[in-house]
């Protein structure tokens, strides 16, 4: 395999991730939008792209170019990158498309590979293929098997990275395969054939299949939804952990004259007003209905470009504040077969559950049935089980919640129409019953031992809550703000050391790592080389060394499986 | 009192109408904003306001003007337009917000009415006292008093339209009361007092305040919603039926770094992204966080105006198109605290349902249990009643629908996340009964009995379904595409005229505009002398003169309240 991919997480909520993308030498922040433009039909010019939008990443057909005489000159000549004026990745796709479209392609996996290699694509693609929804399954069967000899030739052939499709028609065995396989030998696995499903609006499928793709391979691979560009779908998609999207929509609906925006597609001609505030709506208004042909495609291709980069960056926002959940509320009520999609999601809950991260700063809305199957609710119900309690406190969808867990995320973020007067609760417990209990929430049953009556509770001045907590004068924990999440300090975690045995609670680092961690440097991933899998990203951790000594204290910032995945990038944030 | 006030309706949702307003020679259209522009602070200029955002009516503070001694000798002597650069309609406040703020003013009720004669406000107000939310009763009552006299006061003295306040705090026996008295007098009435009630969320009796000013009002009365500027209540204010919101929160949150989204505010300071494609976001990117004083403000008040005006122009849109119920699903979402307005949306439901039309195009999604308390669900549910079926099928929240209703609206345009089969369903039942079923639905119990068993129905080559009823080679009438609404011809109609006793399916005439109606004009309000009160907008309708004979059938566009209390305005587009 060719250049160099690298991938590294920098925040997370549900399966989703914020990451930075290493082709070679080039940088891209994902979730990304990968614009598609056409060698032939070019709606929006590469540098408007990278200017305008911002662009690091597209995609063109490597199909196309190979087929036309003239193109093809040009590009062998000076490649995929001066051909479309374009310092970015590009990404090329291989004819997968024609071939579903027209049934052949008059190319080979080994020629367009090659083709690719010769233009010097950043990334490219096999020439798989995508069997259509509903195929008959020994059909796709054997386009899978085809797509997957096609994947073994590419590994030895492709100077480029390979965006390695994953196959199956709507069958998830045949998903499940392909993920096993492909995701074995290639970091950038593209789950493919999902258009049909998607513009049948089969959403509880789409989030099957792209859930069975991520359960079959590691956690480190990036995955690229292919042809998925329609804003509706980009908070759904993320959540499952999908790191590209790619758009041909933004043009094709252009032409059709349909309107993008992230609750749906409306049609131009329907409109009395324009629901947007985007360069081109607010410098067109309804003039845009006026425009012709060339010009109206493009300003209505502008407008979908822009409301999609917008959701885009909504949906980051959103993993970074760890409202992602909140974000999805809201989205997936864009149309009821989106909403339908939360049972699909129910039944993927638990997996998810132990992707998401533990606690945030963000609030905690009820807003429907869906909330029964947030990750964080599968999390806390847990962790509610280490907590004895006899007073609770009703909070759908967690159940009844300890009294003493009020001020601990995420019940104290919790917020529903039916507000729980959890302020009034607060004032019925003693800090240090409430202090046990979340401690048991937080480590596991039997933490609160720790907390001897004889600890001195500081309150903040300002709040009234707990901040600080001394035994026998000497500072063994802080509360944080933002969560009330317990940090402890050194004696402290050495009791939790002494009382959770080996795995517990702790990620063990190598020796060659111990001396940076001991001057307080962040754990990489490369140098874990045993972690509790009940941890979950957030959650204080105890750093020890292969021998369980105590190093330091930190904050885990991947997943448990993320961190033995991964090869790059920070696992433990040391204190 | 003074200029002239116009108000004519063009489209119809819930509560909500798209409307005309003129103010003595100018137009707005309704729901419109007003930007509130501060005569000392301001932050974006109303020639911007005009050329950038269309704004067709502004808001500024006469209290203030009055108070300047320089600003007060200049808007005296060129005039309140003059002094802002604007030839739009100017509204102008009175200082009661000042009043509530200081507990008193440096001016009378009779000053600042004088002096907003003299400057030359299109829209102004006399001196109103805004109650605080939960004031002792006594002192709202005496508050409520002070305010009514100083209405009366006004009705005499001002040259200008008066926004008339209605005030009352919480008590909704005050407000109905103050609604009453108001809605008597004042053409266009404001509801006050209301920013404190917004700001502290309490969405719940935001609503119960303005459903019940909206009943004590005549349904001629252009509605202002005082202070309401935060998109994110945009669309339930304007379900509500309020025709018009002024901000001064695009330049308050811009100050305070606090960025206006159609789903809640954000704070500057903490996003990563700027979730917003707005030509100021666009423009700056991140680096509007880095902007400071007066830019900051100025670029982030742009923002803020833009996401407003968007979500105004989403608002619109949505009732032009029969969506509004679907919007509010998404929008109620944004925050916990605005689901809970549901269990009031349900209270006024009944009410609500009269204004609502009967029939559209929209789809009609099914996206959680507030879709129990929708308008169409109330009417739909009363007009199953008049159906005689045996069988039948279940679409929540309808309940259980007669099979031979499935290809009429609202059950055509169905959509639930547990999809209901209605194509195989129609396959079903022969033409015959459904049409008759929908006769019944349509028209009253019994109408089906117009349609004999000898009748021919042609259908849609293209779809296959129903469009042509002939009844001895004559056509008798036609099934509209959109909601397969029955439109009857001559024959029908009569037979319609003769089965139901006046005043069931008519709207009567006077003399004056029959010969207009009998040559195929519209039917305009003013004509219009008795109206079935079942009657729902968008229904087919007898068009009679005095003496009960029919003239023309037509489309009602108003509900029939709205028809005896318009004077003018199309009632019955006639066929």
């Amino acid at each position: 395999m060719g250049s160099r991919l690298g991938f590294e997480i920098k925040a997370k909520d549900i399966g989703a991730r914020v990451g930075v993308l290493e082709v070679g030498d080039k940088l891209i922040e994902t979730p990304a939008l990968m614009p598609v433009v056409s060698p032939k039909r070019e709606v929006i010019s590469p540098k408007e792209l990278r200017e305008e939008f911002k662009v690091s990443a597209l995609m063109t057909n490597a199909y196309i170019l190979l087929r036309d005489e003239e193109l093809r000159e040009v590009v062998l000549d000076k490649g995929v990158h001066k051909l479309l004026g374009f310092d970015g990745v590009v990404a090329t796709d291989s004819g997968s498309f024609q071939l579903m479209q027209y049934g052949n392609v008059l190319t080979s996996n080994k020629e367009i590979i090659g083709f690719q290699n010769s233009i010097g694509s950043d990334i490219g693609s096999f020439l798989d293929i995508p069997s259509m929804p509903d195929a008959f399954k020994a059909r796709a069967e054997e386009q899978l098997d085809l797509t997957l000899d096609r994947a073994r030739e590419a590994r030895g052939e492709a100077d480029f990275i390979v965006n390695a499709g994953i196959q199956g028609s709507s069958y998830l065995d045949l998903r499940a395969r392909a993920a096993k396989e492909v995701g074995k030998d290639f970091r950038l696995c593209a789950v493919g054939g999902i258009v049909g499903i998607m513009e049948a609006y089969r959403f509880p499928e789409l989030v099957d299949i792209i859930a069975t793709v991520k359960k079959n391979i590691p956690l480190n691979r990036v995955v690229h939804a292919f042809g998925l560009g329609h804003p509706m779908v980009f908070s759904l998609a993320a959540a499952l952990g999908c790191d590209l999207f790619d758009s041909a929509a933004y043009a094709l609906y252009a032409r059709d004259g349909r309107y993008l925006t992230p609750m749906g597609t409306l049609h131009l001609d329907d409109l009395s007003y324009l629901p947007c505030c985007c360069p081109a709506c607010s410098r067109y208004g309804l003039e845009l209905k006026e425009l012709e042909g060339v010009e109206r495609t493009r300003e209505l291709a502008r407008h979908n470009l822009y409301v999609s980069f917008a959701e885009l960056a909504r949906v980051k926002q959103a993993i970074y504040s760890g409202s992602l959940w909140n974000l999805l509320s809201v989205r997936l009520r864009s149309h009821p077969r989106l909403l339908s999609a939360i049972k699909s999601l129910s039944e993927h809950g638990s997996w998810l559950s132990t992707l998401d991260r533990i606690t945030g700063k963000a609030s905690f809305y009820h807003l429907g049935p869906e909330a029964e199957y947030r990750t964080e609710v599968f999390n806390a119900r847990e962790r509610i089980g280490r907590v004895d309690s006899s007073r609770r406190v009703r909070m759908p969808p967690f159940g009844d919640v300890p009294v003493e867990l009020s001020s601990i995320y995420p019940f104290v973020s919790y917020m529903a129409p039916d507000g729980v007067g959890v302020e009034e609760i607060y004032a019925q417990v003693r800090d240090i019953d409430r202090l046990r209990a979340m401690m048991d929430y937080q480590f596991g049953s039997g933490a609160s031992s720790l907390i001897p009556k004889r600890v001195r509770i500081k309150n903040s001045r300002r709040t009234g809550r707990m901040r600080w907590v001394y035994l026998d004068g000497e500072l063994i924990a802080s509360l944080r703000a933002s969560d009330n999440w317990i940090i402890p300090k050194e004696k402290l975690a050495l009791s939790l050391h002494e009382k959770f045995p080996r795995p517990l609670l702790r990620v063990s680092v190598d020796d060659e790592a111990k001396p940076f961690v001991e001057e307080g440097k962040s754990v990489f991933c490369k140098f874990v080389v045993e972690i509790d899998v009940n941890l979950r990203c957030m959650d204080e951790v105890l750093v020890v060394d292969r021998e369980d000594k105590l190093i330091r204290v930190g904050t885990l910032h991947l997943s448990p499986g993320e961190v033995m995945e991964y090869d790059r990038g920070m696992a433990v944030r040391v204190r």
